[in-house]
C-alpha cells in the first residue's frame, strides 16, 4: 500500500499544528523583531548558575539522577516543590508531580478526564498550545464571557448549567493572551462553582510571579475546599522553558490517575532537570532572580505601552500589571492576520489574535510579547506596526 | 459535588497503572536483590562524564540550550541524531524526532494512528509498559505467535487477514521481556508485509548495541523500502534512562504527525538533555562505553544462566545473545505470581511473567534482569529463587 495512503487517527481531524510554533519559523531570520512567542529574554535566563547546579548535582547525586526515577518525581524535588508549591498557594498542598513543562499537566489532565465530546469552557481568547491539546483529546470547546476583571461569574454558571463541562480551564492571573487579571472577588466563587457541579478547574498560572504593579492575589487553589482545583505551575517563565519543569498540585487521587497516565507518557520528567530546578529552591535563588527580571520587565512592558498609546485612533489594548502579553484591538476592518505577511517582511513579527478564539473570528485583534525584546527594538518594532496599521486604515 | 464521584475517562477502564512500577515500590527496601526492573547497571552509568558535559554545553549554549526550543528538536542534536541513526540502520533516514525517552515515541506513534477499537499487533509476551500505553488509547491488542527466532511469518500474515491492524509492535533484538532475537531471515518479510497490507511497524529497538555473543544483525527499518516501518531508539540503555533522550526515525509525514502530537504533550524534549547527548555522539563516546558495559552485562548474564542451570528439572529459559533479560518458564503449575511475595520477604524481586502477556495466564514464567545485580548477587538471589520454586513443586 502507498504510504500516501495512510490513515491518521481521528483526533488529527482539523488539527493542523501550533499557528506560534509555523510562525516561528517564518521568523527565523536575523535581525527579526519578535512580540510573537512568549519567550524570556535571553538575559534572564540563567545560564551561569544552571551550569554550576548541574555539575554540582551530577558531582552529588550523579548515579540516582541518571538512572531511572520514579514517575512520581525525583524524591529531594517532591520534597522541595510540596513546601514551595503549599508556599506559593498559601495552602496545604496535598500532593504534587513534577510533569515536563506544564504543557504535559495539561495533556496528563485530558488525558484522565476527557472522553471525545466532552464540553471544556475555556476563556476567550485563551492560550492556543492548550486548545490545541484539548482538540486533540477531542474535546468541545465552549468559550465563556469575560470582561476586564476575568471570567464572569454569571456567565460561567449559565455555562455550566448549560452544557455540562468536564473542566474549566483559566489562566487566571496576567492571561495568555490578553495580559488580564481575574479579580480577586471572583476567585473564591469560581472555587465553589466547581465544587457545587463537579467541574475541575485546571488553573494555569505560570506568569503569577512576574507582577511589575499593583497587589498577588490568591490563588484560586487557595480557595478549593473540595480538591476540585488542579494547578498547573510552570517554571519556564521564571527559571527556563528549555529545561521543562513543570507541575501539578492537587488532589492526590487527580493526581494519581494522572501519574498512571504519565507512566506511558514519558514515564518520568528528566530526573537532572528537576534536580536543578530542586536546587533553584533549596538555595532559595528564585525571591532574587524574580525581581531582577521582573524589573527588566517592566520597563519592556512601558515602552510598549509607550508606543500603542501612539496608534491610530480606535484601537484599544490592555494594561497589565505584569506576565508577557499585551492584547492589542484594532479599529474594526483591520486585518492582523492579512497583515503579519507585510509586517515580518518589514522585520517584526507578533500573533494575530484570530488564533487564540475558540471559535476564531476578531481579525482585528492581536497579541504583543514584549519581555524577548529590547527596548531599543521595542520602539523600533511598534513604530513599523504603527505604520502598518495606519496604511491598513488609510 | 463529592470529589469521589469525579468521572474519569473511559480510556482508563480497566487500567491500574504499571505493574513493574508498582513492584518497584514493592522493593525499595535495602539489601533488595532485584531482578525486576530494566535498570542498567549504577557502574554502567557515566556521572563523571555527563557532569562534565553538562558544564561544558552550558557554557558553550547556554542561553539556547535554556531557551524555548523546536519540537522538531535541539538543532545540532538532529543533526547529529540523523547521522548516527543512518548508520545505526546502515540506510538513508529522511527524517529523526527526539523523543522524551523512547516511551514518548510510543505514546505518539499511538497518539497519530490510533483510533478507539483500532487492532495492534503484538508480540506475546511483550512489554508492558507500551501495553499500557496501547491501551490507553483504547486500541485492540492482538497477540502474534512467536517461536525462539521472534515473529512467524505465516502467523503474521494471516493475522493481518484477519484483524486488520494499523499497527505491528515489536521489540525484534534482545526482546523485552523473554531475550530472543528475530531471525535475519525474518527481518525484510516483515518489512514487505508491512508495505503489502499498509501496516505501521513500530520497530521498538533499544537493546541492540548490547550484544554480547552472534553478530548483530540489520534492523526491520534497514528494509523498509516504502517507509511503513518507524524505528524507535533509545539511549536510556547505553547512557542513561533518567535522561530521558530517545528518538524516532522513519517517513517525514509520520514524524510530521507525531511532532504536532508533541507539541501539545510535552513542546519539547529538555535541550540540556539533548545536548548531552548530542557530545556523546560528537565526541564518539558510545563505542568504549558500551564495549566496557557489554562486557560486564556478559559476566552477569552468563553467572545468572549458569544459577537457571541448576534449577528443578523441567525449568525450560531463554539464552539471550545480548540484552538486559533472561525469561523463565516453571514447570506447571508453580504460580510465580503468587511466589513473589515469599521472594520478596526472602529479599530477591522479580517480574512475573503473566504481566507481559496481552491476555495473562502463562502463570509459570517469570522475566529476570540480571544487568542491575552483582555477580555476587546473583549467585546469592538465584539460590534464593532456586529454593522457593524447588518447594513450591514438592
Amino acid at each position: 500500500m502507498n504510504l500516501d495512503d495512510i490513515r491518521y487517527a481521528e483526533r488529527f481531524d482539523g488539527i493542523s499544528g501550533s499557528a506560534i510554533r509555523e510562525i516561528f519559523k517564518l521568523i527565523a531570520k536575523p535581525g527579526m523583531i519578535s512580540f510573537a512567542g512568549g519567550n524570556p529574554a535571553l538575559s534572564a535566563l540563567p545560564d551561569d548558575v544552571v551550569g554550576k547546579i548541574a555539575a554540582e548535582v551530577m558531582q552529588q547525586d550523579g548515579k540516582r539522577i541518571l538512572q531511572y526515577g520514579a514517575t512520581e518525581g525525583y524524591p529531594p524535588f517532591v520534597e522541595s516543590l510540596k513546601a514551595y508549591a503549599s508556599a506559593q498557594l498559601d495552602c496545604n498542598i496535598p500532593a504534587v508531580l513534577p510533569v515536563t513543562g506544564s504543557t504535559q499537566a495539561m495533556d496528563l489532565l485530558c488525558k484522565a478526564l476527557i472522553n471525545p465530546g466532552d464540553v471544556i469552557l475555556v476563556e476567550d481568547p485563551t492560550f492556543l498550545g492548550n486548545m490545541q491539546c484539548m482538540r486533540l483529546y477531542q474535546a468541545k470547546l465552549v468559550p465563556v464571557e469575560s470582561d476586564d476583571n476575568g471570567i464572569i461569574l454569571e456567565k460561567l454558571e449559565e455555562a455550566i448549567l448549560t452544557h455540562h463541562p468536564r473542566m474549566l480551564y483559566t489562566i487566571p492571573t496576567f492571561q495568555n493572551p490578553t495580559g488580564k487579571t481575574l479579580a480577586a472577588d471572583r476567585r473564591e466563587p469560581i472555587a465553589k462553582l466547581a465544587a457545587k457541579y463537579g467541574v475541575v478547574v485546571a488553573e494555569d498560572d505560570p506568569y503569577r510571579d512576574l507582577r511589575y504593579e499593583g497587589t498577588p492575589l490568591p490563588a484560586i487553589k487557595h480557595y478549593d475546599t473540595d480538591g476540585w482545583v488542579v494547578f498547573l505551575g510552570s517554571f519556564s517563565k521564571i527559571i527556563s522553558p528549555g529545561m521543562r519543569v513543570g507541575y501539578m498540585a492537587g488532589d492526590p487521587l487527580i493526581l494519581r490517575k494522572c501519574t498512571v497516565g504519565k507512566q506511558s507518557s514519558d514515564l518520568h520528567t528528566g530526573n537532572l532537570n528537576q534536580a536543578i530546578v530542586d536546587q533553584f529552591l533549596r538555595q532559595n535563588l528564585l525571591p532574587d532572580h524574580i525581581a531582577a527580571i521582573s524589573a527588566s520587565y517592566k520597563g519592556q512592558m512601558n515602552a510598549m505601552l509607550e508606543e500603542l498609546a501612539a496608534f491610530p485612533a480606535g484601537t484599544s489594548y490592555t494594561k497589565p500589571e505584569g506576565g508577557l502579553f499585551i492584547w492589542v484591538t484594532l479599529p474594526e476592518g483591520i486585518d492582523a492576520k492579512a497583515l503579519l505577511n507585510k509586517a515580518v517582511e518589514k522585520g517584526v513579527a507578533y500573533v494575530p489574535g484570530t488564533h487564540f478564539y475558540a471559535d476564531g473570528g476578531h481579525d482585528n485583534t492581536l497579541r504583543l510579547n514584549f519581555s524577548n525584546s529590547t527596548i531599543e527594538q521595542i520602539h523600533k518594532g511598534m513604530a513599523i506596526l504603527k505604520d502598518i496599521f495606519a496604511e491598513a486604515l488609510a
